[in-house]
């Protein structure tokens, strides 16, 4: 009840992530190929001849992810990393499991879905689950807490204290909870 | 668990039909105006002044379609149509239930997925529940048994028959099941 | 005279076909290098400095295509597999030839033009000629009938039946005209 | 024989013009309502309620633009301005008329195609036409010479002289011409 | 000399924004009508008939913004909202002031610029300037700091302390600072 | 004072040239790797490990271009083959010097910016500066005066000489300035 009544919740937010967009595909598959040593914008691609049905296909969204952490939730991907056929076509889901009271913690997504700074927290007594679709093969993820107290490079403690306004003693203690 | 295999199966279908994108948002919200008597590619948006939690949410997913049908397939979809939210976030989704045995039929989205014409058939012994993702607000569907046999003006039924190379009596008893 | 009709009625026709968009060119030209052992969304390029004339250029749409087939039809494609310049300008040509009482049968271009599936034909009594724009180097064209009937590999019997509500026997009949 | 070559030489010129892509469409159809009080980047659309054949037709690509002029050609432009129903269709058409060693001057589409500034010019003893189709609804011409020394309002003779590295009689003299 | 180093440091900075894209432009000019009560994606636009000069120009550019604030940084933002002409042309420009050690905290662009969220730092001992160009007429800014700790309506000290793993009480304390 | 007002004049032209956009980023970065064999839409990536700052940096636009020629102006690009890393992010600056009077004469960008022909002129009595932004990391540009009085190979006196309706002289005259 709780998951079902979370499932829609997750999906309003959903559509709040979608704005850009891949380039669109110029023929009928291009199966990124992750081991060429050749880079260019998104992924190379197989030999369309030895493309093969394992290049299509991901098992996995049926298992609940570990949501015993700090957040209490845990996030499943399922974008061009872990389906090579996703390549140029535009779209990824992901699941995201939710311990009780868990959240996914304030994020963007650099390519396929913005807005505003999202996040979504289960309100209710039991375990949640949703399915999310965002408009890119490979949208990114920027949580808010990691990439300005653990970044690597760190950022300064002066900048970040005057960011937050805050005494850097605070942003030292905040930088030691990554 | 025959649910389960179905899911990843369609999932992995899912991918195939994702290629066009929408223009991107220019706003951080665009909500629908179905009622307005300006028509534009798209949608018009209601004063963003008036936008309300309504518009961006759909409470529907949770239940199963009627499957009970000649195909054994239902489709719930989840777009523009039905979330006013969505207008230029370029994405939307669908539940599609199966009964046993049943198929969602050979069909195209003339704009958010194609690829090639594709379908998805229950092959397990249950019931059978696939979401899929969709990268347009409005992505339509053309199913292509009713698109050549029943669609409205109907196409003569020289043309068909030549098409398919067959005698006008068997076009004309394809017809009459639709 | 027919032939005149029939090119103003095929030039309405194929607005219906244009919708998605490639991307954009990102230099003066990019002639496809199809011997390039590189695969990426759409084609490799040859090194500008080995451009030459012949890369930009197709002779052969002055001739007429053989339209004594069953269709009574006959499409000369001029697109990025013909024209290696093509690369990266999105769009392409094709000349349509119809014999009397000729189609070119219902089709989608997966590509570069969709809305509905669209077919042409020859209602006049004389041979008629069309000349087509595509908004895609490689558009793509699905033959509904040989889609659905004479895939490869071939879709089940059972799948197709239930699809356009007929009994096997009849799909069996118009798989073996293709 | 002529016409035929003349053809074939200008599909490859017309390749060198198609570069930047319309917004995709969002609904099957979007009939440009010209009349509309609205304006809109493209145009807004009539009630779909009301479309009807004539705002996907038009009649006139037979027939011989006058290309007895100082060019030597005419061009008859065949885009959203004369077909309402190409709104939003990404796509659009043209027939040139060549007299004996006519040409079609020096000039750029700033919508639908460029590259280099293009021409085309009938070296053959015969009159000449060409089908030329151009990747926007609304592709726009800028024509070189008319947009340098015929500009309203005009640019001033200082600036041209210098931009052209010659005299203002000479500036003005070609001025005179247009 | 330090305002040099930093306008070239920020230049490279202000790459690192940019990379979705406003729809092409289908016209000439659609200048912004920001009165009208037609509500579109983007603008609808002033009769063409009505653009003025005005509608071209922006002052202000030359006149230092106030950097005397916590954040030692003030933002001249110029975009649609000030040159009604920029709507459709996908860019705008910013100007931004530096006090000494000032900085512009970490924020993002949602519509026009992102990759990872940035910030730039007047390392030196003078005022600086710089100039940023960003490609969306209306890029839209996420301060990341307000938009956690200082939305309306605000999220709630529950998550924003589990987010970041800190006490509740210094949650409460930054969210007193703004 | 003539600087200043010459800035702000700029920027309202420099709005005029904005229309096409390069294809959506679809990583973090790609470096731009100008020396590979493979040659892409754009440009081939470095290997993402390889990236330096370097990479990411221009020091130049501090420096005045030497404006002391014909035109009296000079055009300092900051494009992708200044910074490598600019690859894919469809954005690039220059800064343009212009003496007393200079000009930067009548120009088209092909691959960012369009619109109408347009160039800047130094009305002032003092050298001045501008920085423009351009919506690709490749805008090109075309100056009409070389591009059809001293192109490589060059355009027949003929044809020039009947597309600015002036005497074949005249046109050698003009050749003859490049």
């Amino acid at each position: 009840m709780a998951a079902k009544f979370f499932l829609l919740a997750l999906l309003a937010l959903s559509f709040s992530r979608a704005r850009a967009s891949d380039p669109s595909q110029l023929q009928d598959f291009c199966v990124a190929d992750r081991t060429s040593q050749v880079f260019v914008n998104g992924f190379a691609c197989k030999d369309p001849k030895t493309a093969v049905v394992e290049d299509f296909h991901f098992s996995g969204l049926h298992m609940a992810g570990n949501a015993s952490n700090k957040q209490g939730s845990a996030v499943t991907a399922v974008n061009v990393a872990h389906i090579a056929g996703l390549n140029t076509l535009g779209i990824s889901l992901a699941r995201v499991d939710y311990a009780q009271y868990g959240q996914n913690p304030p994020h963007i997504h650099p390519r396929a879905s913005e807005g505003l700074i999202h996040f979504q927290y289960n309100c209710g007594t039991k375990e949640a689950i949703a399915i999310a679709a965002l408009s890119s093969k490979n949208p990114g993820v920027i949580t808010i807490a990691n990439a300005v107290f653990a970044s690597k490079p760190s950022i300064s403690d002066d900048i970040v204290a005057k960011a937050f306004q805050v005494d850097k003693k605070i942003v030292e203690h905040i930088q030691a909870q990554f």
